[in-house]
């Protein structure tokens, strides 16, 4: 296979966007990717669009042409690639993959979602069809209920006040104060966590990530690319992998684990040639406080059971063992579903470029980022490098 | 790049498959094709599904770890690609890549549609998503309506008549009876399409693909996997090529030429280094008629306005200059909307195995697949050869 680096990265700030489409959110991103790559948009062989939901919210597939179309590239290879809310981290992979096989040398990805307007479906049932639609949603369940099953074991077997699990909100609403692009730019206190409405026994309002709108793009090109445009400063995606698990949560053997991060975890490690120690800083996917605390034990941070104490004690914020989700994550930078991926590969980046502000880690160069599908049902890891 | 093979193949008949839901359609392809194959499905590292509607037509989404969990596969990677009517074709190209790439060895994909269960939408209004829902689909145009201002200017522009473009589903018609995946197995004269009923004036019913489910899988790999398994027969996929065009067809310079496929046909025949009078066997996408007759100039095999000749002049049967859709095409084969691309590269697959029974094609070694999305907003381009 070839290298692959990433030249751009742009994103929308994430909200609701009432003055903004779908391809308009599409488009900006994209196309400031593009200039932040410093490239002609010619250039540009590919499109891989990451998005869950646009089918059921808008009305509206074939996102490839559309959106390709709409940024005046009309012409390239253009794709829509979905795996629920891994949607973003599978189009990078699969951009990833048609760089490393040698037939495109640049190629764009571009996550969108829009939540706010939603024509045929109401969100919380859109996301349910990250499950299994005949024998899951049937029953009434919704993902924040499924994730419920989650916390209350992890609690039950482990012993853990939900004190605890809880704190993984507090981190990332202070992470995202100094994040333009956050959602909630505002420190929440564990207080206010524990006591925000009940949403699906035990998890509570304020540890679910929000719905919002957004899109965040990246340029991905090759060494021969390089060759013709060479660069100063340069990222490598030293790893890109995906896994999977048994869809329904119901059917695992365990709860408290997502084999398709240990999974995918495995590979990426191998395929990087490092340690997971050697990381920097990390984004994980906690779109529910008990999925950031059950990634941290999956990565191998902490031990089973363990994770929150890397949050209680400050490891994982800039300075600390293992800087998590360093611009807010999805509690505060946001979760627009089919984007995710790609804002937790733009916020590395940042922190990669130096460009992290208040929330910097000092010499930041090597960053993980893991995207989960449905409740862990995919999982996608990209591994970067600052080369140079 | 690395070379790439098709090792497995399989389908199931195309019809209504009351009995049979998206998933089972999907699983019952995808395991046939593996055991077409001959490999143990431990193997399959990743598996790409095509599809379009299962998100409007069956409220799921997530289709790779649905799909793979339901196969006994959960763990592989897996992802959902879409782009209209040619997500079947973008599958087997992400497919490709992947193998391509070196980091995958061996990679499954499958094409599946099920239209006939229609939960949320009905399949008009969810086929329309193909095209531009907020500047298009609002005016109450269809997918129909839009081909037949192709097929409108066609006449109009080269002085044709309307049963000349028809006779393409005559000649569709003829070639399905001996193939028992398709979902016509009968005869229709020239008389009954012109005379059947009017769906969008001047497109008569029996110009028209069908609405019908099914599923189409292959198995591909590299040539490092072939030296740990090697076959007696095998079949290269020479060039895996794809294009978009300005999406909706009216902002389109000149309606009876479909730009998608003359620019996936320049990189596909560069890729496989190959001239196009080379090609034994040809699969297009003849949604409707007009653009089976369109997709034979924009190939080269024709000069414009005058494709329908081939068809007249009975050189698009087996024995003809360019035998074409020799088990069926769209119109009688059927058109499951997202396994069609794959049902098309399946179809050359028992050219080139010399399987097709009463249409083989005597001595066909190399096959090309022309698969569509929207009116053209997408093509695919696949090229195999059987290299022994």
């Amino acid at each position: 296979m070839r290298k692959v680096y990433v030249i751009g990265a742009a994103a929308t700030p994430i909200g609701e966007h009432w003055k903004l489409s779908l391809r308009e959110l599409a488009v900006r991103a994209l196309l400031t990717a593009i200039r932040d790559a410093g490239i002609d948009k010619r250039d540009v062989e590919a499109l891989y669009v990451g998005n869950m939901s646009s089918g059921s919210l808008q009305g509206q597939e074939h996102l490839g042409a559309l959106v390709a179309t709409w940024a005046g590239l009309a012409g390239v290879a253009a794709f829509k690639v979905e795996a629920a809310c891994a949607s973003g981290g599978a189009a990078v992979h699969q951009a990833f993959l048609s760089v490393a096989s040698g037939i495109y040398d640049c190629v764009a990805v571009v996550g969108v979602e829009k939540m706010t307007d939603a024509i045929p479906f109401d969100v919380t049932a859109s996301l349910m069809m990250a499950e299994d639609q005949e024998y899951v949603a049937f029953t009434g369940t919704t993902f924040v209920g499924l994730n419920a099953m989650v916390y209350r074991e992890y609690m039950r077997r482990y012993g853990v006040e939900q004190e605890d699990v809880a704190r993984f909100a507090v981190h990332c609403h202070k992470m995202a104060v100094a994040n333009p692009y956050a959602q909630f730019r505002r420190e929440v206190s564990l207080e206010e966590v524990v006591n925000s409405p009940l949403i699906a026994d035990p998890i509570r309002l304020l540890e679910c990530a929000p719905v919002g709108d957004g899109a965040a793009s990246l340029v991905l090109c090759s060494e021969d690319y390089l060759k013709r445009d060479p660069r100063d400063e340069l990222i490598e995606v030293l790893a890109s992998t995906a896994a999977t698990d048994i869809l329904s949560v119901h059917e695992r053997p365990d709860l408290t684990t997502l084999n398709a991060t240990r999974r995918a975890l495995e590979k990426a490690v191998k395929q990087a040639k490092i340690e997971i120690g050697d990381v920097d800083v990390l984004e994980v996917h906690d779109a529910f406080t008990i999925l950031g605390v059950v990634t941290l034990e999956d990565l191998g941070y902490a031990k089973r059971g363990e994770g929150w104490r890397l949050v209680k004690e400050g490891e994982v914020e800039p300075g600390g063992r293992i800087p998590t989700n360093t611009l807010g994550g999805l509690k505060a930078r946001g979760h627009p579903v089919g984007a995710t991926g790609v804002y937790q590969v733009f916020d590395l980046i940042k922190q990669l470029r130096g460009e992290a502000g208040e929330n910097q880690v000092e010499g930041a160069e090597l960053g993980l980022a893991q995207n989960l599908g449905g409740v862990g049902g995919t999982a996608i890891i990209h591994i970067l490098r600052r080369v140079r």
